[in-house]
């Protein structure tokens, strides 16, 4: 059935164009261009990190949430050192290529498939979650989104997977007006909603005043052991907003001279744009009392006085429908209480950067891909990624996979988070690991005293580094171990073996297929060439097989066929001397009408009798014009090949005959 | 993926094996065992007849259903005409055949289609009507069966084409025990029956005694035209007792000598056998008060002093779930009311013997479509059907089609009964024609007077049966337009359509590729044979193909590569010039990574150069043990080999070598 996956391809890709396979080097760009096309990856993290912080927090009440900003600091600190590490990464690798590169040279190649599995994993969830946070923000204009969630994400998700599949042209431009929208929206509202705080007219938002019931053991506050505990789960959910930023150490090549340092300070921009984001965000969810929990029914009461938006009962539990928007959502709609168009802007434009970060991983893909594919870690046709099929199938993977995630995880934000950050944060500490070794291994050859001193120091930030994304990947995997980190660990693990698998298999194959040295035994030319030609009617097809065969001048030639029918033997018996053929025409015999083994009995008898003759079989091929047509013709020769694959020393040459009705095929090579 | 399957086929199928490729000619044997072998389906249809003639004539209430035992006899009157018609068919069509020959014959290509399409259709309906039927019989002895019709139906159909595919060898036996079971489990219940009627000891049925409300029309009887139209519906229902009288003509081969006389005495004694059972069950039925109908909460009323089974309020309709036996069932059930052991056996051996009959339908249609391939209706592939793989297809697709009729249909035997007289009485009618065109045709041709009374007596029960016929097929036609018997036309036309489209095709290919008479371009030898080896790395296998191109000495020869990876090509060339190969390379660029374009343009450059030259092209190819190593190799090579073939003057050879690491290939044709 190829043919017809062929067709439904062309229905879906469009027909394959010269214009897909993209130059292998992109054009270089200035900053302001290449830096939003590398971004939306790790901004888009801002959206949804300060929603898992207040979540997690609002375990302890809302005198839990008043700490988030604080859990927004820690994070914002590591991110700091991250940057600072990933800034010397890509002044050691200003050719890109990114964790993968490091640990693969630093920590061996085992190193580099790990962080290869992990990224794939990685890019999985990217899509899933970017998918299932803009369905969130969709929700956020559109109230009814909210009941099919699952439904909406799997949609955005296709019509992301198509757009790449098609390659749409513009997405270049989009990606980049859309970061600088994305910034705009959230330093536009963020100043507005400053300037309205220090008026002291900015309303509450309206999930404010809601009580948050604290879980049992949190009634007196973060204290103790399990305050800690936490603090630490807190973290380690907010620290997703990390996810994304080592994306420009793999772009280095996008930059316009000097690349590594427009890229390192790209880096830095665009730390500090996450940064900041995140402690604004979560100090402006805190002036406006927005809450945000994992379960509003059990976790939410009204109570008296609260905004006019929630009329309810005092004391009452909150609907098992309440509606519950995303942080920025909440922060949007009481800074533009008065302005709605402009709320609607502010949602739409996230939601755009959410929908391109999971574009971005379709993006990402096949480069990842094609690079395990040149180690071997992946089957070789990925190498090719400029080839829309060998493409098609790296997207559709993605989009299935993904698929298959948002599913299970029933389009949950924070359950699919808890799968991401063990990827992440496992590549960030390998990563780091590898830089070490790399530092340790460049100390020694260094000359100058100042070399050494900015080798020595660059090693203490990937030490800090290392310690402080090695302590949060045990955190991310302790806290979060039953909440679905090992699933993530099950799936980074499984890729490492398939990758491993195909790696090892791959080195066999080379091992098996080397030559050996001095001596050139396989270059030995068989003593002699026995040609056969299949024959099962006397017609055009036959005789252009016959006459190839005479061509190639074998050493002996015969015509063999298979008795199936006994009409047909004998219509092909009285063709065959009709046109006179110089070529004996052996029939054998089948009384059960079998064609396949008379055939590899009588070649496997012919090698059996002389080893170091070679067997060519010339079968007469009809080519066909509808994929549907190929169940008519061919099918016993089609098997007889298959089968022949086994036997050594018998090569097939398919001699094809293009079926076509209305072209004149005189011609003897017609 | 075609080794996934293979996978999968050797699972079900079990490892090819010799013993399965089945005698061309089986052997003939006497009456007492052919008969049975063909009687399954003939038979079968005595279960469900009757209880179609009671159901359709229950809208007449009880009034009409005493008129059941006369609707029988009209049909075995029908059935005594087309059996004496069948009988000269056999002496006439001695090698068998069947409808299929007679009206391919007698009538051209296109009768014979049809009939073939009809008779496609009808072994899907044969399968389906059996099973469902058996599923009635056996919820009869296990109630719990009856709420899972369509569950139970399916997974004996299931059950039923397993045994097929595993070419179980006790089958033969099985059926020959299993009708003589039939028989007389039928012929022992209609004794005892008679018996105890005549003694007065006969009991009435469980269901007797229940009021039938007639629809409204029929309050005062069967009368006028609506009363004469029920007949015709019940006549047209109980048809269905015909199907399978034919089978005989199909296998007269089977009989040992004088075969055709065998074949017409075992098809008198089964029209006899069918005909008595046929009218005997609704006399029977008739004597017991046994009643059947569509709807049974719709159609029976509680009356007061009805059998001690059914206590009910006298004027309330049945409960919904009321269960209702089969006719044999209700019958056996009378009769052996002081012995349930036998009536268990009784309905084992019912039912049994339709499951038999699906399964005979199986062995049926791959003879059927064997024969439709040797006159190119079909693939030519199922010419071969002693070929297992080819078996399993016609008999998988078999399987499949039944399984969605009968969940379409909801496993109703009714509803396919509706489906399954349609192809029937088709297939009667065209043969029947038939033989009136094949006694016309001879009837010139005879010399004796004798002869001439003899084939215008035969040409006068022809032109009996086909009125009868005709006229039953206008009335199953007209009367079961709308319940079903339009599904049946449009999957007949729709075989038909698919049939005479593949005709088509073949002759068109075989017209095309006719030889001209007289010359011999065709077998005109090309100029040069230009070689080419493909090369993507110095190794092995692509040293063997080098060996082998060279061996065939064609006139020219370049080793050619693609330049997709620089490191590689630099390692390509290093091992070329280590190893000294005499063959230039060359390297073919790729700026955009690609494999096939650049091989294509350079292959189609060649030939447009020399156009009466022919290319060889040498492919390398690793063959792999495991089917999921295929997507780590040759997968270019596959590509470019599906492309050339559109390319004319190009022959593709495949070199393989057998990846094994444990053995040693230092031989050059290893």
């Amino acid at each position: 059935m190829p043919d017809l996956m062929g067709a439904l391809g062309r229905l879906v890709l469009g027909r394959p164009t010269r214009e897909f396979a993209p130059r292998v080097k992109p054009r270089p760009l200035r900053i302001r261009y290449a830096l939003p096309m590398l971004a939306p990856d790790a901004l888009s993290s801002v959206a949804y990190a300060p929603d898992e912080i207040l979540l997690t927090l609002a375990a302890a009440g809302l005198v839990g949430m008043s700490l988030s900003p604080w859990v927004g600091l820690a994070i914002a600190a590591v991110m700091a050192v991250v940057i600072a590490s990933y800034r010397q990464t890509i002044k050691e690798y200003p050719e890109g290529g990114g964790d993968y590169t490091v640990a693969k040279e630093n920590l061996g190649p085992l190193a580099g498939g790990l962080v290869g599995g992990a990224a794939m994993v990685d890019s999985l969830l990217t899509v899933a979650v970017s998918v299932c946070c803009g369905a969130q923000y969709l929700a956020a204009i559109i109230p009814a989104v909210e009941s099919h969630t699952r439904v909406v994400a799997i949609s955005l998700l296709a019509v992301v997977m198509l757009a790449s599949l098609r390659g749409v042209k513009v997405l270049d431009n989009t990606v980049i007006l859309a970061v600088y929208g994305f910034v705009a929206a959230l330093g536009v509202t963020a100043l507005v909603g400053g300037i309205e705080a220090l008026a002291g007219s900015l309303a509450p938002s309206p999930s404010a005043g809601l009580e948050v019931i604290p879980d049992s053991g949190f009634d007196s506050g973060v204290t103790g052991l399990a305050g800690a505990f936490l603090l630490l789960r807190a973290f380690s959910s907010g620290a997703v907003a990390l996810a994304g930023v080592q994306t420009i150490s793999t772009g280095v090549q996008r930059f316009r001279q000097p690349k590594a340092r427009s890229a390192a300070r790209s880096l830095t921009f665009l730390g500090i744009a996450c940064g900041t984001a995140l402690v604004g965000t979560l100090v402006l969810a805190d002036q406006v009392g927005a809450i945000f929990v994992a379960n509003p029914a059990k976790q939410l009461r009204y109570v008296a006085g609260s905004a006019a938006a929630l009329a309810g009962e005092p004391g009452e539990p909150v609907p098992a429908d309440f509606h519950q928007d995303p942080i920025w959502a909440q922060i949007a709609q009481t800074v533009f209480a008065a302005a709605p168009a402009i709320y609607v802007v502010v949602i739409a434009l996230i939601g755009l950067l959410l929908i391109l970060a999971a574009s971005s991983a379709f993006r990402w893909v096949p480069a990842l891909m094609s690079m395990l594919a040149q180690d071997e870690f992946l089957p070789k046709q990925f190498y090719r990624r400029s080839d829309r099929r060998v493409a098609a199938h790296g997207t559709i993977s993605l989009a299935i996979g993904s698929a298959a995630l948002i599913w299970l995880m029933d389009a949950s934000v924070t359950r699919l988070i808890q799968l991401y950050i063990v990827g992440v944060f496992l590549s960030f500490t390998i990563s780091q690991l590898g830089m070490l070794r790399h530092w340790n291994a460049k100390l020694p050859l260094v000359k100058t005293a100042a070399e050494r001193r900015r080798v020595i120091s660059s090693r203490a930030v990937n030490a800090v580094g290392l310690a402080l994304t090695a302590a949060a990947l045990a955190v991310v995997i302790i806290a979060k171990f039953t909440h679905g980190a090992w699933i993530s660990l099950g799936l980074v693990g499984g890729a490492f073996w398939m990758m491993v698998s195909i790696r090892r298999h791959y080195r066999r194959v080379a091992a098996e297929l080397k030559l050996p040295t001095g001596d050139r035994t396989d270059l030995g030319l068989p003593s002699r060439v026995h040609g056969i030609v299949l024959v099962s009617a006397m017609n055009r097809a036959t005789a252009r097989a016959l006459a190839y065969a005479r061509a190639t001048r074998p050493s002996s030639l015969e015509a063999l066929s298979v008795a199936v029918d006994l009409a047909r033997v004998w219509e092909l018996r009285r063709g065959w001397d009709r046109a006179n053929v110089p070529v004996t025409l052996r029939i054998l015999d089948s009384p059960s009408r079998e064609i396949t083994r008379p055939l590899i009995e009588h070649i496997t008898a012919l090698r059996r009798r002389a080893p170091r003759d070679m067997v060519v079989l010339y079968i007469p091929e009809k080519i066909v014009r509808h994929w549907w047509e190929r169940w008519l013709h061919n099918r016993s020769a089609t098997r007889l090949t298959a089968r022949l694959r086994h036997v050594p020393g018998v090569v097939v040459a398919s001699v094809p005959w293009q079926l076509d009705p209305d072209e004149d095929r005189s011609r003897p090579n017609g």
